[in-house]
């Protein structure tokens, strides 16, 4: 069986170049190479913090744009030679979660989310797609390689965390965090026509970013409880919805005190530690103050691909504000990944292509 | 300014009868007398834990079927005789918050709760209605006077309960609390057609009356965790939905466990006290299993009423089930009251006729 | 190839016994004997109207309980000698419009409707199932085959009905047409909590049937326009849903006058004739009235079989009392087709036994 | 009792300045005098249509800001001088339908639609106003009182289409009419995240703004059928979303034609003559595509034009591009109307300032 080389988590904290086994492709499946891909603060938290337990010999990744090499005799839609969108998450679409509208769980909790968890990532020469018709897109012309990294996590996930907080026209909109999943969340909520957007964030190059896509004002924790200053800025009222994208299980608290009687908070943050997240009694209204809290891995599959990728590509969403740094060929990839780990105060991304 | 005799919470812990001045009418208002009032466990909570606050010499009592006595000159559907029921919320339907589709936060976080809470209550010879037009419904021929209190708390706030969760064809569902409100939703559940209904309770006479309700099976928590049940019961996968109606704060560590990715619960439960009702990170997908959580105070107003008025003049829900103790005459009161307060075996709910 | 018998179209307005191939099983789908089958008003469209155009000899029929012969090899839920319920709609659950929410419509319009219409139906001694893990069903142990062939179609699509109108606690609800797929629309509204459900239709044994799932009032459009009869008895008001599952392509202008603004109408039934379906301009407000309209296939899939099947299972909806004919053998299909062609008084479905 | 001026309906077809009684003001009422106005081309239906009927002495229009001069004894939030938007919609929100979630039918359909149908409009030297705190809304500093009439009506109306239509991120919508209301619709669109937005239209001007807005394609009615050219553009598939703000009767047909199944189309074209709105008995899927058809009369009241408002003072709307023609002074209303009645190429919307 041909061979294959791939950054792989070797064991929590241990990261290096390994040789696998070009996977095989089933009737439905698609084995794809990469074109560009992107480290994930996830796969930091994946390695350094052991966040899905112990990996051994797992390849990493979940971002990237790639060509199709093979396709299994089921697929339809995809031949070799097709550049592609691939998301992170890639659903199995018959499951009876998918059924029910949650694809991203099919199978089980988080189940859409297979590559580096379930299964092998990106970076590698090849990695495989499991139904292809059903998760990949066709990368549209007007779309960079690059760019096209951006559709894969951080544009569905921002933008679904707007969907869960169900922002309305005209809207006051608390956006908690703006790394690229939250800067992605205020592009989101901007577009789903907001009228004022609070941020909270401090990094200069964030807050540029932010304001480009459409953050009104910005609040930083350094000030003092991020409630306390929504509660200010509104009259006492709080804000119509919330996205929380970063933070830790703490910043629930805040949401529900920033957030009116009525309104609604999405998350899209991984809580990566913290036994619960904690819900203020009284500001939720002892139980009855209608605030609804829910929060969701992104929905992943082809039509997510297609429809974010028509934005980007219509260029009602530029993402690569977010690519901070390039680079080319494999042998950045390591270096691309420590960036993510390290976050100096200029990175918003990395980009490697390949 | 005419007198007249009420219940009264005179401060935490004390209660007895008092004097006050008939209340006025605005120009859109209504004042009426009751027919037959029932109390609930909150005026219990009220009273004995203060749990609104201390209050001094105010007119305990939310739940009430009435007579009109007098309307305002600018009401238009009623006038005195009118027979009426009357919601224990009555919100300000011109609010800003009603305009949102959140009448029962009118003017603040449960601002629509305003008998025995912002004003005096119903346990009075009259008692102030704002909004008459808005917030009273005409008792149907078919429903006793007696039947008609359970419409003013009970069956509202226990169907809330199945609206938040959402409840659709084919679902399991479980409702935490067989007291009244947990009978409702029980009910409720039922009546938006979940396939299968688990309640959590034990009292001998609240399961008779769940069972009629339509619970198919039971769990107690003397034998241990609800989440645990649950999951033994569905092969691990949990509940499509879950009614909180009872419990304590903790209550939510096992809804979130016992619900399915996807799943929603929909609270109703009043949470007296603890600083924060808790979600465990693991089990909410460490922030994105799309366990959507949501609670809320009854929508009050003329038109719940009326609808659910018409299920139970249609003898769609049978409230009587509930009604374990009548009594007559304003003398009963303080004996209604203290039954709420020591929960007897055989203890739903009593009314008191008037 | 091996040989099997099964019932055909053989052109428009002709039917009868064929001999074909024992279909192919791919590698998601499975082969199955039928147990029971039940032919549907939409077999006599389809035959002796040429509702989907011509075909040559396509086998009939798309309500059966079945037992799996074949599996694929990435089958994993099912294998043979597994008992099932068979949804009339069998969708491509990776298609784009699956993962939009519909399903039903995979690939196309309609397109998930491959039974007797894109393919052989289950009329024959074996029929095919694409994606068995997707589509089937296990089928309950309280179901008897008999009982199970109403899941196929007439359940899922009345069911349908009612959530296309979206019914809520309390609601006013007109249902159109008492055959069976009017009769699972009364049942579906009364389980979802409908007050009041007027029903249109004059057959005595289908009247009859229709108070039993829950139907509280009856019209018929001997009496005169059903919208009048619907403002008499609302006071003027109408009705806050309409559910169309009977009648033709006028019966939207009942159902448009017949329901309040902000009132929704959903539509099941199959309009096989006329060029359009008309909405009246002064009585939808002028375009301006929210009087919601939409009308749908009804989802297949194995989620809501398994949902439904789980209400018929716990007793909730008791379909064998839409069963008046049954029948046993092969011989029988013949029969039971022209009973549904002929419609006699007493009948509502027959069943054929295998 | 104090005479104003206004200008009037004096009976279908007739026109004029005439003097009546300053209107009286109820105790939550407002009475306004107008800042600026702006006529609409339903004010031009009404005359020179009857499309109301006939109507004696009407003041006409809807479309004004306006300062408070007068306010009733309950009113809370406004007092004289007071600069104000004014929606063209004030509903009685404790009606029956503002409960149901639709104040803008309130106590019968279209109900909500008070100014110059069922009572005097603005163009007048002074206005009522009902319920003044569940109507008015302050007007922000930064928006000018022409910029203000734009609020009344046009920009939450062609919203409303977009809420009908429900875009959600990444959709086709067709949007038809590019006259004020269809800007507003492609405004709308585009701050709904849609990813391509073709309008219907061929007047330069309006094409020139709808471009600004959002627009991404231009259709002609001059170039066949609107249908087949969207066929054309999405291969086959169709729009994801419709929204209908122009045309007459048969617009429904195209709309319904375009849209694929599954979609949704928002009407909000106020469809003055023909007795019905035809829809495609096959596009529609013989009543089973799940095609979406809804139109309403935009919502009203305070809340709606804070939030709208909202939008136009943070700059995300800019709705100066519509003020083609500015007048000052009474004298001018006369030239503005019958410029809406002339419709000349370079008009979209002439204002008047007071």
């Amino acid at each position: 069986m041909a061979k294959m080389r791939g950054y792989a988590m070797l064991g929590i904290g241990k990261v290096g170049w390994i040789e696998k086994d070009i996977p095989d492709c089933g009737p439905m499946d698609a084995i794809c190479k990469p074109l560009a891909i992107a480290p994930c603060t996830s796969d930091v938290h994946t390695v350094w913090e052991g966040a899905l337990g112990d990996r051994d010999d797992m390849l990493l990744g979940h971002e990237a744009s790639a060509e199709v090499v093979e396709v299994g005799k089921l697929v339809k839609d995809f031949k070799p030679g097709d550049k592609v969108i691939v998301p992170a998450i890639t659903p199995d679409w018959n499951s009876l979660e998918a059924q029910a509208g949650y694809a991203t769980h099919s199978h089980g909790m988080l189940g859409g989310w297979k590559f580096s968890n379930f299964k092998d990532g990106v970076f590698a020469e090849y990695f495989h797609v499991n139904d292809a018709d059903g998760n990949l897109a066709h990368l549209p012309e007007e779309i960079s390689v690059e760019d096209a990294t951006m559709l894969s996590d951080m544009v569905p996930t921002g933008f679904h965390g707007c969907e869960l907080a169900d922002i309305q026209f005209g809207d006051k909109v608390l956006v908690v965090g703006i790394g690229p999943v939250g800067l992605m969340a205020v592009a989101g909520a901007a577009l789903k026509g907001a009228a004022r957007i609070y941020a909270v964030g401090t990094r200069p190059k964030c807050i540029e970013v932010a304001k480009a896509y459409g953050a009104d004002e910005f609040i930083s924790y350094k000030d003092g409880s991020i409630a306390e200053q929504i509660l200010d800025k509104t009259k006492g009222i709080g804000v119509d919805r919330v996205v929380i994208a970063g933070g830790n299980v703490d910043t629930m608290i805040d949401a529900v005190k920033a957030v009116k009687p009525g309104g609604k908070i999405g998350n899209v943050n991984y809580y990566g530690k913290g036994d619960y997240i904690r819900v203020p009694r009284i500001e939720w209204g002892s139980g009855m103050a209608h605030k609804q809290i829910v929060g969701g891995l992104m929905p992943g599959g082809r039509l997510r691909m297609e429809k974010l990728g028509a934005l980007v590509a219509a260029g009602k969403v530029d993402v690569s504000k977010m690519l901070t740094h390039h680079y080319e060929g494999w042998d950045a990839v390591e270096e691309a990944l420590n960036l993510m780990r390290e976050k100096p105060d200029d990175l918003i991304k990395p980009v490697v292509v390949l």
